[in-house]
């Protein structure tokens, strides 16, 4: 079998370490294309560039590894990647090593997780990685073997349509990990704390800030695994549809 | 009964016809308080602006009605508008309405909604409204009733916990619209179709641009009913587990 082509994203950058760490893990396993931001792009979702134009610059070109920097969103490199880099579909997109949480509700602030999705929806097998560690010196070494465990189950299994992992590892500052969970996705929500201040003309501006609000302790959701020290995979989709809500608002009768 | 307090906001920005609409529409129902983009941000889906500093501009204060601007995302213009304008949560948050379509995959590029789904994370009632013309002189005008029914049957019977609306409304084209139908997000996907330019140095750069696609023709989907003249609401919740896939997952033995 030919080896695997790997697309390889991120939304903190293309000088990232987790991406640097993630790019070194992909080469095991395959060919790999990176197309990452130019510079740091948290929190930025699953935002695209339409307003302005879009680059590519090329880094490196090698057999078997090539690296480009893009000047949009993570979304757009995975556009970028597939139809301008690539001008096919990777068997694969990885995105990360992200540089803090994506578990829980983070899913839908994070660039991290757009980037899977948006290759979800085209039908390429994704998954995206993140390290509960906000620092730019964090230690990504011991997620070595539960990345690669995972995107090569992905590989060799597939994914259902419609479906990629959202894959959190946990801190473990010197414990072991205990294994691999695949989970749902915790109820919990971040209560806005904006930091009030003035500049130097006395106008009022605003930094978002927040803390973080669990608001559940079910044993089978990501927030449990990763507090037991455990990796958790949460199957992720994009049919944002609430079913079970269908047959209540029909109720309303807003015909009448 | 006290009028309901209403956060009205959009994506198209604070000059949009769309909200002039809205804006309108929700007079007539409470007291209505105005957080909008200062200018167009659609397609910047769920970002939050952690890197630069918010500012919020005060354009009208009156009983009863109350506007101002926010140079930040629709997501920011939500909480902004809680957590500065406000300080409290308010009754009912409303968006749009957008110029064209959030129906199917378009609910995960969106502004509108985010703005929604973010006051539904803070379990504040909320709805998304958009009309499917992108034209900026579009008539607003048969919407009203629609709106207006939506929006009342929300605040009498509030929402399922984590659950909000996505309302679209079809361009008739003089025709009637038939009614309301509660559907689901149809399978779709938007395709690519980069326009591959070289500026004056002789250096190429791209515009994103797209094919929408549709995969299904589903009677039970948004898609179908805007095709047949209905007015869609499609129950959204941030929940983006895909629940049936975790017993498949489970099956490939990650811990072996």
């Amino acid at each position: 079998m030919n080896k695997p082509i790997i697309l390889v994203t991120n939304d903190d950058g293309i000088n990232a370490p987790g991406l640097r760490h993630l790019i070194n893990i992909m080469r095991t396993i395959g060919k790999v294309v990176v197309v990452a931001p130019q510079s740091t792009m948290s929190g930025t979702a699953h935002s695209i560039t339409v307003r302005s134009p879009l680059r590519v610059e090329e880094i490196v070109k090698e057999k078997d590894y090539e690296e480009y920097s893009c000047n949009g969103t993570p979304v757009d490199c995975v556009k970028l990647g597939e139809q301008i880099v690539l001008r096919h579909k990777p068997d694969l997109l990885v995105s990360g090593i992200n540089h803090g949480s994506n578990a829980s509700i983070n899913v839908i602030y994070s660039g991290t997780m757009a980037a899977v999705l948006e290759a979800c929806i085209d039908g390429i097998p994704s998954i995206g990685f993140s390290l509960l560690d906000y620092s730019s010196k964090a230690d990504f070494r011991y997620c070595d073997e539960y990345v690669k465990i995972i995107a090569e189950n992905v590989i060799k299994n597939g994914l259902p349509s419609g479906v990629c992992l959202n894959v959190n590892i946990p801190t473990v500052n010197g414990a072991e990990i205990k294994g691999i969970k695949v989970c749902r996705q915790a109820k919990s929500k971040w209560v806005e704390e904006f930091d009030e201040r003035k500049d130097p003309r006395q106008k009022d501006y605003y930094w978002l800030t927040g803390r973080f609000e669990r608001l559940e302790n079910g044993k089978d959701t990501d927030e449990w695994a990763l507090e037991n020290n455990y990796v958790s995979v949460v199957p992720v989709h994009f049919d944002f549809t609430a079913h079970y809500a269908i047959e209540d608002i029909n109720k309303w009768k807003l015909n009448a």
